[in-house]
């Protein structure tokens, strides 16, 4: 039987936790805490939603979806979370027939979150080991619609022949890119850019309204978890701080 | 040449200001402010992307996206609001490839944003005017993978025969509906609630807890904006305020 | 019976609502929506704790406290509010033996405040009308250990020949004062800024870094009400926005 | 010379970050870090405004105010913050004419900060030891109008000969002790609780609404550093969390 590359879910509860790993299918055995798990069975027969250890530990078998690829993908570095890749999904009502661009990839948070909605994604990473990474947890997910290439969106943008319904900017220098992008949106589109401070949020907007958009609008995010306990219900005490501020702009 | 229902957003600066329009695309004149408009034009060249009023202001023809159906569909009541919406989206990773379910339509903000991602939406709403007015606004939209039923989905769960990768719920009562909406839910798959007190919240949660779900989590969301101008950059005085409580559990 | 100038606050329940009025202890009647109310009787009983209008409605005599000189007190501007005056004597922890200097003075909400809780205050305000409006403000409350002088505070600093131990500015251009505030503040006193602007805030900590100042911090404040009812318990859907940061440095 | 048993704060800088000490001016010598300062000049000239220690470190001598105290003392358990502790005394209006009752203790920072503001502080703490730790650090900060007694405020408050202009509840079954407040306040004065959860805030109002109290409020207050850099500006991404809510209701 050949090996698949496809991940799947394997999640157990383990005194009163949930455990969870992303494990290939494959003739190779998984390896966890709970001992060695024979994952060839489901290449056999793909609809099995259950396999044990040799220790007895019964996994439930998940498909994935995005949040586990945030959770268990290997990362370069901090990924954008998902409370503000949500914000850019509503805000920019991304869907099922955009054409997205995206740059810097980092470790393909955002862009296999954007995979699994848009029909294309393309993403530029200027860090070639960055690339790597991410093309590797992109493949993982098993989307075929998301391609990374190596290189600085803004010496690229000249050369791109498409145009895009929405594109997004986490990286250093935005600003430097804002023009560029302005000329492959699709009127309608947005673009959108990341930064982590204000000061880069001005200088991206002072190059947004130098141009024909319309409707400039920088946001930031705050997500609260509540705890609901036998001792009563408050906010969690572990709140989220300052991630960045998200700029939305149509042309 | 016929009317084809579909929806233009015209969209025009005026005195500093943008000014947008979601007009049918008809042999029937758009009226406002700047005086009437044909859009018949746009029946004979759909890639036509500006027309002209009869009082000489000039509108851009735009591809609407979910964001303008969400300000000028016809509302029932007040929709959830996109920082919801994409938190929603991102802790559950609504896809492409996702059958969906939901109540209550409303005016079908919600549904309409879902059926630009997934690959279908089903929505049940008891109110029968809600109904049309949501089924109006999801045509308006061109979405032909949303459905909306007429009904309590508690009544209506059982009969399903379908599985659904999410299920969000945003009626009164909705923890009645959580061990049915268990039983409908793929494994792997989402269900989410929304509610504006703690009280449902907390009852949902109680119900959840009862059922073999995983990590059951209830969160709530700010979303500020960001005023830049040249008095200096501040926080927006005029803040959004509390809306719901989302919580998610996973089967 | 002499007029005392006193204030006191006569408070009635009406149709569910507290009404309550700041009136003068005085031989004139008090006129309100519940008719004619003779406070003289206070003149004569500063003990008294009820008073009745001629139609009737009984009102009880309280002594004003500071919120309710911040809340019925004539005003020029938008004056600093609760939350962001509770932060301040938190953080640089004004005390009773406190010798405080502050500007600008707007209608004396903060030196109100201020002259409540420290030994002295003086404040200056440039605008020679709100200098008359404060004044008559702190008169009424009562307080005879808050000064008001008409000028700029930034010119009249080298004439002081005190030292404050806390420091209190409120003003536009800040960052001019900051100097020489520093030359005024005793060691281990606290010099605080407000701020509506983050540009503002940046220019004032610029001043105070070329000084021998300790541990700049600079915060905001959010409050929010939480709103119990029999429909349930949420946060208020009526929410105060950002107003300004607050800068603190100690000498 | 005698121990005077006064605490002064003792400043530097080392390595571009400020180290303070809390120390008492005594003949015993200060240890630290930077070695063996001698204190015993303080009590021969109480002016001296910087000692140096044996390893040639020299310190600033600074009168320490309430934040000082609620840095450096011993702590018997999480103590309420600035920022709740400055809410309060600003919607309750605290001012130094005051006789405020306290429960529960704990370390004494409330009642540190409360007795720098007000007339005469009364604190209640049930746990022994406690009582014995905040008596030792009110005796520190050198407040002699702050008394702390060893009990069950619902227990002693029916024997209190006294009436308050401020009752502050910091402790566990505060809904019990509601209405026994409310005979010993002073019409006119402020009832406070603070509770980590929102059923202890509740069940604290429910006993308010039985009472005649005027406006009944519950806050929860955020607190955000700002961080600025030369990287840039931003809010800090270590927030404090939830502490607890705010309930004010008035006689």
């Amino acid at each position: 039987m050949m090996d698949d590359n496809r991940l799947v879910l394997l999640r157990t509860r383990h005194k009163g936790k949930t455990k969870e790993f992303l494990a290939p299918v494959s003739n190779a055995p998984h390896h966890s805490e709970f001992g060695v798990t024979d994952l060839s069975v489901l290449l056999e027969d793909e609809n099995l939603d259950a396999v044990t250890s040799h220790m007895g530990q019964e996994f439930s078998v998940v498909s994935p979806r995005s949040p586990d690829f945030f959770r268990h993908s290997k990362r370069t570095g901090a990924p954008m979370i998902p409370k503000d890749i949500g914000l850019i999904m509503a805000h920019a009502g991304v869907c099922s027939s955009d054409n997205v661009l995206e740059a810097g990839t980092g470790s393909g948070s955002l862009a296999i979150y954007l995979g699994f909605v848009a029909k294309r994604v393309l993403s530029y990473e200027v860090r070639e080991e960055f690339t790597k990474v991410a093309r590797n947890n992109i493949e993982k997910a098993g989307l075929s619609n998301v391609e990374v290439r190596c290189g600085d969106l803004v010496e690229a943008l000249p050369s791109l022949s498409e145009e895009f319904d929405v594109i997004i900017l986490d990286m250093g220098g935005s600003e430097k890119a804002v023009s560029g992008c302005f000329e492959k949106l699709k009127k309608g589109g947005f673009l959108v850019t990341y930064s982590p401070f204000l000061e880069q949020a001005a200088q991206i907007r002072e190059e947004i309204d130098k141009l024909d958009f319309f409707d400039c609008r920088t946001y930031e995010c705050f997500e609260r978890e509540i705890s609901f306990s036998s001792r009563g219900t408050r906010p969690s005490t572990i709140p989220v701080g300052h991630t960045g501020y998200l700029t939305f702009a149509r042309k």
